[in-house]
């Protein structure tokens, strides 16, 4: 299913969020609305979707749940651009990142400034609860990034840390953005509970199937270099996998010990791929799916819960 | 006059806003707890110091004025660990920086956990004006920042895109300090009016006074290497007007040109230690400061007025 078809109860709704990203890049400062403008392009807008969607089963008002989905893209955005510069990464979504094109200084000032509009967004809302949820998901992203540079290249992680990196980097802000949403439209507080949860479980569905692409997807698909994590020194689901399928000699040791980066790195990919480890990745990723819907069914039967069921579907079949 | 002296009214309530940002770094993340630690020991204070100063003329309550001083402090922690990260400055404060320590990697997010720690802290006031203000003051700053970031080693700038960038950059955070210490406490419009006048021209006479010690401090004084701003290609007020003594051949202009670095930076030094220029920006910092006390009589009399016109004396005659 597509994108589109899934978005369809809020796409009037999205269309504004995107006229309220363009309007962001509307600054006086020639250079800054530039860099804004080129960030906030070509987003797949699924976390917007999520605000908007799990907005919608209450007593929603669009003058608050507007500014939020704003902001829950700009605050991945700025999380995005971010990451490029730390990784100095040189392609996202198709095109040279913002630090491939203006230098990693005018990446990190730009996503301060990103984080602070969403910041400022989010407190339109007028919502105290929100607010802070806003700068804690923040926190929590970038105290899970931190965890992973200081464990880069270290091969001694469990899978307890793998998801709890998952959990702080992806799926803190999948359930901030539905949490918010629900906040936002009076939901009483079972409702959150279920809608946090669903945005929580869907975001490490969502990491784990990222993680399985980074090996198995193309370049086309991506709009990045394939094995991008390992060249990062990142250990994601399928290598630690691929470690324990071959705990004395393989790949991914050699390649976290520093040796023939690239051939290794091609090895680890033909490995995984030829493996039953994609489709274990899978089926851990599908659980965490089922895990997101379970409680669905009791909130108000509307267009937005069919979506929010068949966007757990898109993630795990989705291509890039 | 030193600064424990002038910070007496407030004193108490500072070493409140020392144990806060002492508990900010306790987290059970050990490596964030440790870069937490690190970064917030041996600020001069002078920023939560206005905040608390500027709230002690009206109904203040501390439940929201610490908060909202160490989310000050929090705030200016964060841009001087982006700003030596994009630099790639090795000393600050007398002690390795972030980036020269832990990599520019960690530097950026732990840049980030600061920012959101703050907006969650200015979140706790409740105050739906100092929390945008707070977010607005960030976007201000790191716009600034890219402006400058964008004009480096850029000869044809002018004196007044010096003071739109010092405006944005250092003059915004200051009057956000004293205008969110004002609002904490209930001041009536005029008087938030005249306490945020207060920091925005202290803050410019501040920055100016910074730039002229990039030039005649010593690196003792500084806690980092004299000539910085130049080295960076910032073109500073000192700078400036030099170029406006010797606009056919200099120093700064060969050194903007990339030629002989090292050389061109004493030379510039040299330079600008035996003109009258030094004498031109203290006095130019001193009408700014006059400027901040001007209406300061306007306020009610107390120890905290004092101090605030003893600190504009201060930042005059500072030496780092």
């Amino acid at each position: 299913m597509q994108l589109s078809t899934i978005y369809e109860p809020v796409q009037e709704d999205l269309n504004k969020v995107g006229d309220r990203l363009r309007s962001v890049s509307r600054v006086a400062f020639l250079w800054l609305s530039e860099l804004l403008g080129y960030s906030l392009s070509d987003g797949k807008g699924i976390r917007p979707a999520l605000t908007l969607l799990s907005g919608k089963f209450y007593d929603y008002n669009l003058d608050y749940l507007l500014p939020m989905a704003t902001a829950v893209e700009l605050l991945h955005t700025a999380t995005l651009v971010h990451d490029d510069a730390i990784d100095k990464s040189l392609v996202r979504r198709r095109r040279p990142t913002i630090n491939k094109v203006w230098g990693e200084d005018k990446a990190v000032l730009l996503g301060d400034y990103l984080f602070a509009k969403a910041g400022e967004l989010a407190a339109t809302t007028g919502n105290l609860q929100v607010i802070k949820l806003s700068a804690q998901t923040i926190m929590t992203i970038s105290s899970g990034e931190l965890n992973q540079a200081f464990n880069a290249f270290n091969l001694e992680q469990t899978r307890e840390d793998y998801f709890q990196r998952v959990s702080s980097k992806t799926a803190s802000l999948f359930s901030m953005a539905t949490e918010s949403g629900a906040i936002l439209s009076q939901a009483p507080e079972k409702s959150i509970e279920i809608l946090k949860n669903y945005g929580y479980n869907l975001g490490i569905a969502f990491q784990i199937v990222d993680d399985v692409l980074d090996f198995i997807g193309t370049e086309e698909e991506l709009g990045k270099p394939v094995g991008s994590d390992l060249a990062q020194g990142t250990l994601t689901l399928p290598a630690m996998l691929l470690l324990e399928c071959y705990p004395e000699e393989n790949p991914v040791k050699r390649l976290f010990q520093n040796r023939d980066k690239q051939k290794n790195i091609e090895l680890a990919i033909e490995l995984i791929r030829s493996s039953s480890i994609v489709q274990e990745c899978y089926g851990v990723a599908s659980d965490y799916c089922s895990r997101a819907c379970h409680n669905l069914s009791l909130l108000p039967d509307n267009a937005s819960r069919q979506s929010l069921i068949q966007l757990a579907d898109y993630v795990i079949n989705r291509k890039g």
